[in-house]
């Protein structure tokens, strides 16, 4: 098995993507002032995740709504597009598609980017303050130089090494979607997001095929009543359980935190698979056709 | 192989869902009469699925808000309680918690009765109509009656044998959900869907671990050119693909219809598992606790 805490591990991380994870803090576009209220947020792609982190609306008569516009999904940007522009509201794209007023490059880290850029865009600084504490205060556990008994990601990824991780988040589930993204795009990695009834799933969809398949591995994020109960529902089910428990903060820094935590963990995976935990060419090609 | 064309493979099926299964058009509670507009829906558990169906608003300032409580999901609940009685609409609970106005008895096959329900509360009988003539059709070829080489559910569900699913439906997403509760709760089984950026977790995700774990089989619901493009990446990286076109019928009718053909489907993969595909008590004892 490969060593998360030997420096040849890290050889198939060819492009740097740990820099970029270290770095991640403070980067991405700066809007030039805050743009007038009420603000609204359509988003899909890289943005999805940034959108759904913050209540705004995706709809607004007046004002100002973002299109985040980070990803390859057919006809969608279209039809965001179209929709936005029949209102009265300014609207500002922000992404890498074409005609995009703000650009954002694509990565799998993005989801901070547009988060930090919709902070600044509507006035909430005090609040991407508390992420971007929570993110620091993150990183020095996370890096590679922290062995792996100090280093909670580099620990999460040895416990679903082989294993089919299965990602629940009641404290705000879309969590769950972003986690099996991030393990996709970097760890290159299959992973489990439970439906609506998370818990019924649980106790029902494990029957049939017990003795059989991948052995799962069930990563509770955040806590909370719906987290023990799924933990009690779970233990004997799956091959292995992994309880991470939100940092402290606000609700948002604890769920940016926790995807950051992810994003880690997915890397040192990648590095155990001994797969290049960057974007591969393909996705280039994706988004031409698309 | 248990072989679904012989009577005594049908023993497992002790409670007769076969039969739920079959007389399913035109039951559940009706209404007294249509309630007053601007209508509402608030949802969580098996009326999650009828929510989504339909575009109806989370919130109306007056008129009539339905909170469909089908479910045992923790807190959710009372949550969604207080926020509708905050307001001036009036409140129609329906479900099988207490103080439900409309009784809605638990069952996998409920989101279809929620469904019926809201459909006859506002005024759309028509549409109603055009769902239960879609049933209606396909329910000619999906009884048990129906012989392997004529029954679409049938030979889904022996393709979906021994495999992991995971179900991609990009003309209506929220199916892919529906379909794995119903692939939980009543083929006793696990199942993938994919996150919002689909076909990038389609190309990422199978990587590392492409030559190791359970065949997966894609099943692509609906059609479309995001479902022509996932089959073009999805073909060299799962162990099988089976593609599952809508019927003809209003873009409701159609997601109905797909949604009947899978609870069939995962009927018979209970059958083939050798499991009985009705309820097991343990989902009484959540219930109970939540």
């Amino acid at each position: 098995m490969r060593d998360l805490d030997r420096e040849e591990t890290y050889l198939v991380d060819r492009r740097g993507l740990a820099l970029e994870l270290r770095d991640l803090v403070g980067t991405g576009p700066v809007p030039p002032a805050p743009y007038p209220g009420p603000h609204g947020v359509l988003a899909y792609g890289e943005g999805w995740f940034a959108a759904r982190l913050l209540s705004l609306p995706e709809w607004v008569e007046e004002g100002t709504l973002f299109l985040l516009e980070g990803g390859y999904d057919l006809g969608e940007a279209a039809a965001m597009g179209l929709m936005a522009e029949t209102g009265r509201a300014k609207v500002v794209r922000v992404g890498f598609r074409e005609g995009a007023e703000v650009y954002l490059a694509p990565s799998p880290l993005s989801p901070y980017r547009y988060l930090r850029f919709l902070l600044l865009a509507t006035g909430e600084e005090e609040a991407l303050r508390e992420v971007d504490e929570a993110l620091l205060r993150e990183r020095r556990r996370l890096t590679p130089e922290v062995p792996l008994e100090e280093n909670p990601a580099k620990f999460l990824a040895y416990t679903l090494l082989e294993r089919l991780p299965l990602f629940f988040s009641p404290f705000f589930r879309p969590l769950e979607e972003a986690a099996q993204s991030l393990f996709a795009r970097i760890g290159k990695s299959l992973s489990l997001t439970p439906p609506f009834s998370a818990l019924e799933f649980f106790l029902t969809g494990l029957e049939a095929r017990h003795e059989q398949g991948d052995p799962l591995a069930a990563v509770l994020l955040g806590g909370g009543e719906a987290a023990s109960l799924a933990k009690e529902i779970l233990e004997t089910r799956v091959d292995a359980l992994a309880e991470v428990p939100a940092p402290e903060g606000s609700r948002l820094a604890q769920a940016v935190a926790l995807w950051y935590r992810l994003a880690w963990t997915a890397y040192y995976l990648a590095l155990l698979y001994g797969v290049d935990p960057s974007d591969q060419e393909v996705l280039d090609r994706l988004r031409e056709v698309s």
